[in-house]
């Protein structure tokens, strides 16, 4: 929950007792318009253009004929769609179980070595510039909750953040269906002309188009300079599909 | 650095005025033996496994030759390594200008609203349980250095942690060469035989150990329970393969 603390609007009733009313502060910083769903879909395009256009490029610099590339073309494009998914969906789904596992073993630790632990919240309260009186009335603080005390030590011994149930999930499956979307993009040119010289032509001017259009985008989505995204997008594409290009040359001698 | 107040063998100078000594604790936890290196091939070629296999497995279920099958693959190894490889590289340093610029801004506003920062950092240490006069102290405490403020504020409003300079560029170069060895393994049969039955059944069956191999190494390197992310590996290696067999079987109709 980043820029929580930044919402004053709706203060959680236990925030209230003790604490002044929030000072002027600098305006909200703006964010990408689109909504979670629509920064996956924008992730996934960008992510599923590079590829399938390289693969496709290479087998248009041998023998192979339209139909094949196609063939193959959509198949990559199954294979990394299905990995992509459910590999994310799976990857979601274990980081759940893992801070679940670290939260489990630190509450653990605090239980059979309370000692310890409390050093530890001492020495990290101390480095923040924590000093005699006021270090340990601190560290006492948040070791009188179990649950604020395995929360602190979460964030600052181990640096990890509870990850969003479901939220990670649905992005994996958005992701995996843009990816297709975008691999069709460099595709369709073989799928419309018979010679390959010209889907060759073409698939480069229409992905050329949209790795920039959706390296833009994505790198708004993701809060980034969006004209160095767009750049860096193009480039990896050219550089994927020339070296695809390259290797598929030597390898069909 | 996680783990950082658990290493009390090699105290920074600044920790020890003021501080005790640590009280006994637990066993510092096993980690996986190798290095970050070992750690970047492991993933590399697993993450390698899937795609190229089943490309490969898809075309084999079409009219295509073991010697197209190989061009194909090849094609797609590269360009996946490219993809990987230097989109990893961009997206690490641009992970590194993000949290810079994240960071000058945080400490703009603390310069421009200091007022407001600070009462930021007493609702965070208000909802830790600090109170009355441990609360106010706690927060001069943090707010009296500016590096101390800016990195509380990163860590608690923002929940950012400094990337590592250097280590995650060289992680994804490691990574984008180890997709090839991955890459490699299912493709390894077509170059061996002429027919394609056989190379088809020795790339399910090598692909397979493979996948299980790399993938139980991947959650290990990962700090996953081994047993279902061999299980994970596999069953999204099968289930890409088995879309990219339907998916190349109805184009090539």
């Amino acid at each position: 929950m980043p820029h929580d603390a930044a919402t004053p609007d709706k203060p959680r009733p236990s925030w209230r007792d003790g604490l002044p009313p929030p000072p002027p502060g600098p305006a909200p910083e703006s964010h990408f318009a689109g909504s979670q769903t629509v920064r996956d879909i924008v992730i996934g395009v960008a992510d599923g253009l590079t590829v399938p256009f390289a693969l496709a490029a290479g087998l248009a610099g041998t023998v192979a004929s339209n139909p094949l590339i196609v063939t193959a073309g959509l198949a990559v494009i199954a294979a990394g769609c299905v990995a992509k998914g459910m590999g994310g969906l799976l990857a979601a789904r274990t980081e759940i179980a893992h801070y679940a596992a670290e939260r489990r073993r630190e509450a653990q630790e605090i239980h059979d070595w309370p000692d310890r632990e409390r050093w530890e919240v001492l020495v990290i309260l101390h480095r923040q510039g924590l000093r005699d009186d006021i270090l340990t009335g601190a560290t006492d603080a948040i070791c009188a909750d179990p649950d604020t005390w395995v929360d602190f030590m979460m964030r600052f011994e181990l640096e990890m953040t509870e990850p969003e149930s479901g939220l990670a999930q649905r992005s994996a499956m958005a992701m995996g269906g843009a990816y297709v979307a975008g691999g069709l993009i460099p595709l369709l040119p073989y799928m419309l002309f018979s010679g390959t010289r010209p889907a060759l032509i073409l698939s480069a001017v229409l992905t050329a188009v949209a790795l920039t259009g959706f390296g833009w985008l994505k790198a708004r989505a993701t809060g980034l300079p969006p004209g160095p995204g767009a750049a860096q997008a193009l480039g990896v594409g050219v550089a994927a599909a020339a070296l695809a290009f390259v290797v598929a040359g030597v390898a069909s001698r």
